[in-house]
């Protein structure tokens, strides 16, 4: 019935129990060694012959099956052999290399996405760099305690790893839906802020449309955008947030049916949208007959007074659609956020997400859950506050101290960022680039404009790295700057 | 700054320190009566009023924090209140019922995704029901105890919820690459399957072309085809697999660029590509210039005999993109699967990933990686092959006891399901209503054809229940048909 043989197959009934394990005490050379002489040894085989048990290993070279068991992992990692759970060790058959890929340049067709940009703002930096860079909390802002306990009891719970609603942990749409002030029932789960981007660019433009973006904006929503076959289109902002009367032309010059919004604590300018902007914004919404992506991602993140309510609050006729996410206020790893729409757009929604990864870790939104409910959650949010605020400051007056020509414009009042602007003739790109060579990690500007810049900006996080580190950062930018 | 006060700002100092616990003690009528008057009191008061802290109400009400909490909790989930962490609760304003939606259903334009079928398959049933449905392993059969231990070790470690690069934690991608016997550097971890699969779709194609779908095949797939702007085409299969002759015919007569298979125990039907028809597939695909997505998941979920190799293996020219997930030889919620490819496939399909989800939980790829490196992981699939023998059996057993006009065509070698033919004239759809209504849970076979199908079917899933439930399970059936 099943006429292949696996590698091996044929040397009969030897088995291997590989013993690995995370709280390895052999050490690193031990491991090393072994593995150099299973390497020797695998190259006298053939491909397919199946190496000794591991026990036979662990008598053979007087070594503990722990270590037996990373040697195996490590020859198995470059290649050299392939495991079989439950079968054994066998010598890898060596893959050819690639003959002919220039073919698939033609299959492909043209690039229609390029995160050229995020990756690079993804890149997890080396130990020792100054990291102003980075959309995440420093590890020490995080709830990292809370989290191993909560998640230590969450998995222990029945079902932990079954399965969930493609919508979502019910009670987790509870308490999203308590926080943000709407129905449990117009709550979607998604795995994050960039998820949730994913799929509202997908359900609420039909193919090939414009989508109306602020200048600057979040250099992940112009690749979410280009993933989505939707052609970013640029709106000017102010201080004042996102400006009514361009949104309006923008509406009418393109036909596009969206526009992306981040009204609190902006990424990348930390501007908020100001009092006497939002009823305007929202009746341009409405004239235009267009979706507004509310995205909320700074909401718990205010450092100064308090957070305006979302747009959502005000939508009477289901224009707007609202994301958040925990990656942001609480760690990148709880990949957890809530997406909330009504009327049919949001069946639409519900469709896109099905197909697209059809439901999220119930182990993860069961963190989520135990988060909401506990009282590590308000204090957690209020101490964050307080570093936040320290942090921010120890970054304007280090900028203000060492950086004479560079404008802080405006100084936020939450969210994780700082939007500077360069003294003209500046390129910010170059200049990230030397900054990176003194291991100071911060981000350009031009990549968070999808037309041409106004001026060089660049964008400092004073969220990932210790107050100190910002004061040498600080100083180090100093010699970058003419 | 921010000029806009949230509700309740005005009424001065009160904190309200929310305590949840999901180790509750306290019983459900206590928290039910306190928030029928909790109810009532806010009903007096005006939204945006904030509601008195949980103390007072301990206090005035005589009850536990713990029932404060829970009962604030359910207030929240309807509407009643809004909580902000940190500053207390307060009367939620009463959002408006939707006035003009109509609007939306022109912004949306045609529906593209279809997933009416895929969320009667993702709805999670009810107690009482037999469940013959379910493309996952039933609780009984997950590696519970090792899950939680695992998690609860990854949980503690320093990192945890960090950042994790975009491709994968690199000993999460060399573990994948070990299994499959390929290169760590091809490959990229996924959130599972879908996103795997909805992501190779969009990478590999340009968008408005035809891809190419085994008949029947995987209802998800043709939503992701869908969902990433592709239109689902048909190619034949017979009990070896694919048909090379109407592949290349199909190719031909479309001009698609992309073909999806699963060569070892696809769904629904449970075969195997026979032996023979392995290189011809390939050097149809090749000579089309086209992609073949290989779907792997069934893998581990071998019953007799060894599984055949992966195509992957014979590809050299990077034709072939590999899938596999852990999501179905573990648990749903080990949402942690592996997408390999070579070339420049390679990097559009991590550029598509990265605008997708930017990076999946590292917290999820720590325990996948205690998993490969655990001797728990080869224990649990010789028990796990022991046990889907066992009810594989018995299901089969019970078709041919009492369900003498059905054709079981074949007896799978792996998977989790049987594929079978029902006598001709009798309407799948309304014998998959007709079993539900006796709490039988099966699924139609119609969904899994996006053309005509050849005859009615039913797919039975062995995994997902005891044999026990699956021998009730036939016994009802017998009932439904004539």
């Amino acid at each position: 019935m099943l006429p292949h043989p696996t590698p091996g197959a044929s040397n009969g009934a030897r088995r291997l129990a590989i013993a690995l394990s995370s709280t390895d005490m052999s050490n690193d050379s031990s491991v090393g060694r072994l593995a150099g002489a299973l390497r020797e040894r695998a190259a006298a085989l053939q491909p397919g012959d199946q190496l000794p048990s591991s026990r036979a290993i662990v008598s053979r070279y007087g070594v503990s099956p722990v270590t037996v068991g990373r040697a195996l992992a490590r020859l198995g990692a470059e290649g050299t052999v392939v495991t079989e759970p439950g079968r054994g060790t066998f010598v890898a058959s060596r893959r050819a290399p690639l003959e002919d890929v220039a073919w698939q340049t033609v299959a492909l067709g043209d690039a229609r996405v390029d995160t050229t940009h995020l990756r690079r703002l993804l890149e997890v930096p080396g130990p020792g760099k100054l990291v102003l860079s980075s959309g995440y909390l420093a590890d020490d802002l995080q709830p990292t305690r809370f989290l191993a306990t909560a998640t230590a009891r969450a998995a222990r719970r029945p079902g932990a790893w079954g399965r969930v609603p493609p919508t979502g942990l019910p009670e987790l749409r509870a308490a999203f839906a308590a926080t943000i002030g709407v129905d449990a029932g117009d709550v979607t789960v998604v795995a994050g802020g960039q998820s949730g981007l994913s799929a509202a660019f997908r359900a609420l433009s039909p193919p090939r449309m414009p989508v109306l973006l602020e200048a600057p904006t979040y250099m992940g929503a112009v690749s979410a955008a280009q993933a989505a076959d939707l052609r970013p289109v640029p709106v000017p902002t102010d201080v004042d947030g996102l400006r009514p009367d361009l949104l309006a032309e923008a509406f009418a010059r393109t036909g596009a049916g969206l526009v992306y919004t981040q009204p609190t604590f902006a990424n990348p300018t930390g501007t908020v949208l100001a009092a006497h902007r939002r009823q305007e914004v929202l009746d341009v919404v409405r004239a235009a007959g267009a979706f507004l992506v509310e995205d909320d991602w700074a909401r718990h993140l205010v450092i100064d007074g308090v957070a305006p309510p979302p747009l959502l609050r005000d939508d009477r006729d289901g224009h707007v659609v609202y994301l958040t996410s925990l990656t942001k206020p609480v760690a990148p790893s709880l990949r957890v956020g809530a997406l909330v729409a009504r009327g049919p757009a949001a069946d639409r929604l519900a469709a896109v997400r099905r197909a697209e990864d059809l439901f999220i870790s119930r182990l993860l939104q069961e963190v989520a859950v135990e988060l909401f409910g506990s009282p590590a959650w308000p204090r957690h949010l209020t101490a964050l506050r307080a570093a936040l605020r320290e942090r921010r400051d120890t970054l304007v007056a280090g900028i203000r101290r060492d950086l004479p020509g560079v404008t802080v414009t405006p100084v936020p009042a939450g969210g994780l960022h700082v939007w500077v602007r360069l003294p003209p003739g500046v390129d910010d790109v170059e200049l990230a680039d030397r900054a990176a060579r003194r291991d100071v990690v911060v981000e350009p500007g031009r990549p968070y404009f999808v037309a041409e810049p106004p001026a060089p900006h660049l964008r400092l996080t004073y969220a990932a790295a210790t107050p100190a580190d910002l004061t040498e950062a600080t100083r180090r930018l100093a010699g970058e700057l003419p």
